[in-house]
């Protein structure tokens, strides 16, 4: 079993889609986060869902739950509405994305190499680079349905 | 919106629930970690999918990727054999896992409020308890599906 067999379609985005059109994305398909393509059209970092929630609310408000609590119903609608004029690359940490980082495999590696990486990294999803394009994306859930063995016991 | 109202069933285990049992969970649910649950009934920790391969995958192997390519798929499957033999417990770090960092919230708490703790902890996921029990979890997609305008643009 190669990555190229694992890797499923992932939704990307690039850095000047539109925030809103990302964040509705992630929603659509209920994801933690989505990869971010680079001009040379290879995977240039990850961007978290949550990175969208830090964007969107106020840092005062994060900080404190009780603010949290009685932070009314429009007001979330306002900072919602602060993605409609953001792309991709606003939403970004201001440090410069950290690609080292990132777990990209290409085609050929095989089905532990993949799993050695996410535990190395930490990370639930590996990006699958073939040909110099994005080919898809493991995630750590189906690449452990995979590895298991077959008659595992119910949960 | 409240928490109870956005709250999902979401897999739960116990600290002696069998870990092959609870990968195969999160490999039957294409999840990215697990929530544990203490002796209390309340949540404890998360067990994330990478902590499972950091289990089973020798150190050595994770740290050289061309060791990883040959690691043979014999070698593969006695290592998810590992898991037969341990319990969630033994696969959690060895630290005493830090309660303080879980992201919890009670019933009652509102939508913006599960969204602000999210960013603050960058949790993909936060639980929700009521009356001392669980009563399931907030995943982050889902909730910036229900907090985007209702005619977000397609992606």
């Amino acid at each position: 079993m190669r990555a190229r067999d694992l890797a499923q379609p992932f939704p990307i985005v690039d850095l000047d889609t539109d925030a809103l059109q990302a964040a509705a994305t992630m929603g659509r398909h209920d994801l933690p986060g989505l990869v971010v393509r680079g001009a040379d059209g290879l995977p240039l970092t990850v961007i978290p869902a949550s990175q969208v929630l830090r964007f969107v609310i106020p840092a005062y408000v994060q900080e404190d739950p009780h603010l949290a609590r009685v932070y009314d119903e429009r007001a979330a609608d306002e900072v919602m509405h602060k993605l409609a004029a953001a792309t991709v690359a606003d939403v970004l940490p201001k440090k410069h994305p950290d690609t080292d980082e990132l777990p990209v495999v290409d085609g050929d590696a095989t089905g532990i190499e993949v799993a050695a990486l996410m535990a190395r990294t930490r990370s639930p999803i590996v990006v699958v680079v073939e040909d110099k394009q994005i080919i898809g994306a493991i995630r750590i859930g189906a690449l452990l349905g995979q590895m298991l063995p077959s008659d595992p016991p119910t949960a």
